[in-house]
């Protein structure tokens, strides 16, 4: 067995460990008999996976008790229709800053449910930054201001956390949730789809405000109402058993690492390695504005896209995958998440200035 | 390690096999170098084990090819509200028939989104049995009729299809798809959780007539308009990967046992080791009318209540486990889905027949 470096976007690599651990347990979790897939949610071998999955995860982000944590379905592109039905309130309309594809999404999904107000948009600069923060035309009576924290296919990352005052501020962190610590009380409502920092897709993490729940739009299917899931701890319906499960064993590894100020510094240096190598070359290049570059997902291209067939082929053969861009960007992507060690950030560095010497 | 007798409703046993196939490939699929989990869903290896596993099903199935095969998430609590918000088109009402605790679920749900009709109820036998076709009020304008082919928590069975002539046949089938061979083409659209008879839970599969879909009333989430998904193959949202895989290897067993007429004389010899024993008991009893038993669950009862918790610790001791009838029916239910051996019911008869000898 060889292992790759897997760059993928989203479903993404994983801790080996977690999944060597994952493989020994499968037919026989903890001497139960049983795959934990086989368990019923509601029995007690469950049970105590999903609270300690809960409990790990809370102290992981600080998460305060007056925080409702969730562990529900549909991903982000489900929760662009999910939290609006929630989180209206009776109000017409929420705040959107628009900085790429995820945010574009958002808006359009967004507008089945409610007026939404785009606040400040990147556009101008093809979605290369983030619009400064003192620039955004906030709205106060929005029922919250939305934030993708993260561009997964732009590689634009957000350094700051915006105060929106009175507005509750609602962050889509599925591409950067648990690769830095966050102050979890800055915000109003925070999901993630679990497939990038996670674990397996079909996992949707939502944290939110306790005091911001319960008046969901009449419409709102009851498996995606926060207050009904709140009462029920997430099983109003069966929840993705084997996916928290995962979860919590890389809540595990992740604490077993040093918990999240560990993985910033983890991911810090990864990013370094890449991004002062690109800046370093002429046969490379990343649009990004400094200081608005992704730690987790690094779009780059190389100088002459007719070599890109190439670069891919040289990578692959290295054992390196994945590294072909999102299809609305093109170009390169090297998606590096907690799990990707710094030897993998490493490997592709070396590739690349091989690739370069022979190419350039 | 010793694997228990499994008789969980859902999530439920998996064939052992499939378990021994995911724990060997968990860290490298087919040479990839990754896991499952891993795996971007745009891969080439992805779409593989994805393609696969709908032909499979297509195939098990007899699924003719003007219906499309989606592989969502939300299980059936989801479907609740997902399919009138599909299916309507334009009317205003669907008719159901009121089976038990699934059926009113889906009543209750249902109101959301439409006027809901019930066609005819066994509420007066406490729902023990199907009503009798030609009692049923149907309204011929009406959306669709939704009946609930085997309701888990009952028992009960259908065991016929409805002709509902121009009027689409809705069937949550969540517990008793894949248990023998069906007529698709008889029914508009067949949804089910996976966590009985299919796979790991966070999976859905919908079965739909391609006519029947593409007037989603405007407030559907994307992640669950069934032409939005259809249209892209299930990957609209990033779908459950490695439930999907799961259940690949699921469909590749019952392929390799024979197909859905070898289950269903597999699940036919299991039923009546169980029925057969329970008719026999003056200790025992099942209330399900003859002819409306469910080949998947068999809820009974003691004599004597009070000896249940005696009962149910004399099979843990035993390594038959989830025996317990769910709270709002109380007693005990024994779910033998596909993958519970014929060994695990003559295993449970056998300790029902000590326990009957020694507290009769």
């Amino acid at each position: 067995m060889t292992r790759v470096f897997n760059f993928s976007a989203g479903p993404a690599a994983l801790p080996e460990v977690v999944l060597q651990q994952a493989a020994a347990e499968m037919l026989d979790w903890h001497g139960s008999g049983m795959s934990v897939m086989e368990m019923s949610h509601r029995g007690k071998e469950f049970i105590a996976i999903h609270a300690q999955a809960e409990k790990d995860l809370r102290e992981l982000m600080g998460i305060p008790t007056n925080y409702k944590v969730l562990f529900l379905q549909g991903g982000a592109i489900g929760e662009n229709a999910i939290v609006p039905m929630n989180l209206l309130r009776g109000k017409a309309s929420f705040d959107i800053v628009n900085t790429g594809e995820w945010s574009k999404k958002t808006i359009k999904e967004g507008k089945k449910y409610a007026k939404v107000n785009v606040v400040a948009t990147s556009e101008a600069d093809n979605f290369t930054s983030v619009p400064a923060f003192e620039t955004w035309k906030r709205d106060p009576d929005a029922a919250y201001l939305h934030i993708c924290s993260n561009e997964t296919i732009g590689g634009v990352e957000y350094n700051f956390t915006p105060d929106t005052g009175d507005v509750p501020l609602v962050a889509d962190m599925s591409s950067n949730i648990l690769s830095r610590p966050i102050d979890v009380s800055k915000y109003g409502l925070i999901y993630a789809g679990a497939q990038k920092n996670i674990g397996p897709a079909g996992l949707t993490i939502v944290i939110v405000r306790e005091d911001l729940i319960g008046q969901a739009l009449p419409i709102t299917p009851s498996a995606f109402d926060f207050k009904q899931q709140a009462d029920a701890d997430s099983m109003y319906n069966t929840p993705p058993t084997y996916a928290i499960y995962i979860a919590g064993l890389v809540f595990q590894w992740i604490k077993a690492q040093g918990g999240l100020a560990a993985m910033e510094a983890h991911n810090r240096k990864k990013a370094a390695v890449l991004y002062d190598y690109l800046a370093a070359s002429s046969f490379y290049s990343n649009p990004i504005a400094e200081g608005c570059r992704s730690l987790m997902n690094v779009p780059f291209r190389l100088k002459d896209e007719a070599l890109d067939e190439a670069f891919l082929k040289g990578a692959k053969e290295r054992g390196m995958v994945q590294l072909k861009g999102h299809r609305s960007v093109g170009g390169m992507r090297a998606s590096i998440y907690n799990a990707m060690p710094v030897a993998g950030v490493e490997a592709l560095v070396a590739y690349m200035k091989e690739f370069e010497a022979a190419h350039a």
